[in-house]
């Protein structure tokens, strides 16, 4: 770990938000900067970045007791459990002692080499996996949080807020996938998930608004046909918006410290 | 659990694709056939229940050494975590062992009562709380299953399905959440998360597939503001989907037997 520049974690206390399309499209964008990065899927029962990136059949192997990273281009390594599956039907049944180990492994017996950055994609919630690689990881730069606007969604990504302050990782923002849809035949703006939820949140909070991004059904085909949307439909205004999100990460955190002066209840 | 005569429970490998929506509206509409109905909601980190039916200030309260639920109304009782904890923002950080207890109480402990259903709402992914839940409840009538049409969907709730046969839990069906969209301007239908990725899998998987169910505005609003959308918007297409794919879970079961030919991988 102490060869990786940078650590950021994409974490969300709601599944289906859009954490794993963050993370891959983070992971691409910033190899599309010229910075050699990482990508670890530490979602254990759930593992999207091999079918995001279209590496389903790839197999994690071993060199010199280390586990050699997937090569996705000459400067992204992935890592997920999804490499250790045969079958994609295949369920990883584990209780949580059992996902820590791997979770371990993955963080420290992986040969990464030199990395400028190392993307971790979390799954939902507030238990083993989040736990086990803020724990394991050691200093990172701090953590993404992804919600959709919805107050449903809200609600348990404010818990991800409180889960990042009780373990002082320093929240660098908050962004809002699914962020209103524009009908492909009228053209006309609709709020399908609500509006505004994660902007309101990250106020409330005090933590940085990295913007919101819309649903585009270009979007849903190109995860499932394991396109990298920020690389393959670089023009689409939800390429923008992701970029927009993605570049103030890389400026001078200003906000990104934990605001002590907000009560951790 | 003796007391206990239909037992469901809710579950898929994805988050966010419904499934504590289903559960409510499935408790919801069992209690309007004037069945007693519990609803326990497993989701430790992420619990949706309480924000689902308008219950957030409620919290539980014991009573001859058993825990009390919740009336939501005389022939519904609800479990949910969320009633234990003094803030929506508070977050439960608690490994596998911790969230393995606490269910165990809201099973074994509970002042349930005689119910005619009881219905689980399962967090995502096939870990600690669905392994504990079915191997505290004992004989159930099987598990609903809940996925999007969008392939990053379906992969993970495939998973789902093998879990179910790992652990001989017959699958009662397979709903499609989130199916289609009807442009509110122009009226025109639009897919937004692809089609038809949950019948293919429920003809894939040969399980019953219980049909579709239209994203709908009037449905987030309604999820937001704590509303059992079956109830105050029964006449909505939605809600009437809603119900046709609930009623097949009250016919005898023809095809909810575990199918032996089908290989387990």
């Amino acid at each position: 770990m102490k060869n990786i520049a940078h650590k950021f974690l994409v974490l969300s206390g709601k599944g289906g938000v859009g954490k794993s399309t963050i993370a891959v499209n983070l992971a691409v964008w910033l190899s599309m900067q010229g910075k050699n990065v990482g990508l670890l899927d530490i979602d254990i029962h759930g593992p999207s970045i091999p079918k995001l990136l279209n590496l389903n059949n790839k197999v994690l192997q071993a060199e010199n007791n280390k586990i050699k990273p997937i090569l996705y281009s000459n400067t992204l390594k992935i890592i997920s459990i999804g490499f250790l599956l045969q079958d994609e039907s295949n369920a990883v049944i584990w209780r949580g002692p059992m996902k820590h180990n791997v979770i371990k492994q993955f963080v420290t017996e992986v040969d990464w080499g030199n990395l400028d950055y190392l993307v971790v994609d979390c799954p939902p919630g507030t238990g083993d996996e989040p736990l086990s690689v803020v724990q394991l990881l050691g200093k990172a730069d701090g953590a993404v949080i992804v919600t959709t606007p919805q107050q449903l969604s809200v609600v348990d990504v404010k818990k991800c807020i409180t889960f990042c302050r009780q373990l002082n990782l320093p929240v660098l923002g908050v962004i809002e996938n699914m962020s209103g849809f524009v009908c492909p035949h009228c053209n006309r703006r609709i709020d399908i998930f609500s509006e505004g939820g994660g902007k309101q949140m990250a106020k409330d909070f005090n933590v940085p608004f990295l913007g919101g991004i819309p649903i585009d059904t270009v979007m849903v085909s190109a995860c499932d046909s394991g396109q990298p949307f920020i690389y393959s439909n670089s023009q689409n205004p939800a390429a923008e918006a992701m970029r927009s999100a993605f570049k103030q990460l890389l400026q001078p955190h200003k906000k990104n410290q934990i605001d002590k002066e907000v009560t951790v209840k």
